[in-house]
Formats: structure tokens, sequence, C-alpha cells
């Protein structure tokens, strides 16, 4: 293989991967989700140590577990920092729902921004 | 669905995760060898935007382009981490084997060891 085949290999390889993280994070979302509901903190240490066995335990190599583990410390930021998004979210438009059951609807429709994009 | 089974399916997508990393750094490994023959810089910021760019093409979120190119960034380091000592030890072995064809053939067999695990 020359360096421009293995070059598109990897192009494909990264759509495949912003695939797979897309999913995880809407996966994530949706826990953050649960989360409000159930009062579950955002951070969960087990969690995240179970998060990196597993990871570790998948790794046939080449590279090594300190960089695979390098690579995921920055993935579970990332997934953290959107769960606490969509939580936050989710307590501004009930504290809003609240609001509005006391002073009319005005202030509950205004609470439907979810603040994914930022 | 609940808290444990989207767990259970993130933990699925990490280990589809792990192998599509492996498989880009083996991709990445070999573009290091090519480049020993070639003596290409392991540093090509051209091609990093073109990763850049592919990646966010392919961003259908919910992850905000910036988040996902955190993650990027990280996997971009390990895999030129990954290059680098393919070089080297490509390289190592290559002065050892001109050593060798002077001094014999002792020094060229110990050179055969990859360095891949540090």
């Amino acid at each position: 293989m020359t360096i421009e085949e293995l070059r598109i290999r990897i192009d494909e390889l990264d759509r495949q991967l912003v695939e797979l993280l897309s999913e995880r994070a809407r996966a994530a979302q949706m826990i953050g989700h649960l989360k409000a509901a159930t009062s579950l903190p955002v951070y969960e240490p087990n969690r995240e140590k179970i998060i990196y066995a597993n990871v570790r335990a998948a790794n046939k190599g080449p590279l090594p577990d300190i960089e695979l583990t390098h690579i995921y410390e920055r993935i579970i930021d990332v997934m953290r920092a959107l769960q606490r998004n969509e939580l936050a979210s989710q307590r501004h438009a009930q504290a809003a729902e609240q609001e509005g059951g006391a002073l009319g609807h005005a202030a509950g429709e205004s609470s439907s921004e979810t603040g994914k994009k930022s």
C-alpha cells in the first residue's frame, strides 16, 4: 500500500470513528437526561474505572494501553461536558416550568432551548 | 432505555472504537514505515488540516465540532508519537545494519527490537 492509499483508508476510518463517537454521545446525553430525573451526579468515578478497564481489555495493540487511555481521557472529558449541558438545560427547563406554573405560560415556552450547540 | 442498558451499549461502542483506533494506528505505523524510506517528516500540517476538515464534514452531532476537534487533537498526538517511534526504531535498525556491515553480524541482530511497547 502507498502512503496515498493508507490515507484514503484513514479518512474512511475517521468517518466511522465520528459515527461511533456521535452514537456514544447520544447515549451519554440520554444518561444525562435520566440522571436529571434521579439526581445522580455526572461524575461517577466507579463507572469511569469500568470504562477504562473495558477499553484496556479490548486493546490488542499496536497502541500501548497508556496511549489509548490518553485518548479516552479526552473522550470522557467531552462526554461529561455534554452530559452536564444536558442536565443543566433540563434543570433550567424544569425551573422555568415551575416558574411558568406560577406566572403563566410565557416562562415555560422560552425554556425549550437546549444549549447543545454551545 | 434504562441507564444500565445505555451503559451496556456504551461499553459495546467503546470496544468498536478501540478496534477502529487500532486499525487507524496500524495504518499510521505503516505510513511511518514508508516515511522512513522517503525521508518525509512526521509532522505534516497540510495533511492534518485535511483530517480535521474530513472529521468536521462527517459530524452530524450531537457533539459540537469544537468538542470533536478536541478528541481528534488527542488522537493525532498519539498517532504522531506512534509514527515517530516507528521511524526511530527503523532508523535505529538501519544504523545498526550499516554498523553490522562494517563490524560483522552481531550489531544487526540486536536491532530487531521495535520499541512499540514503550
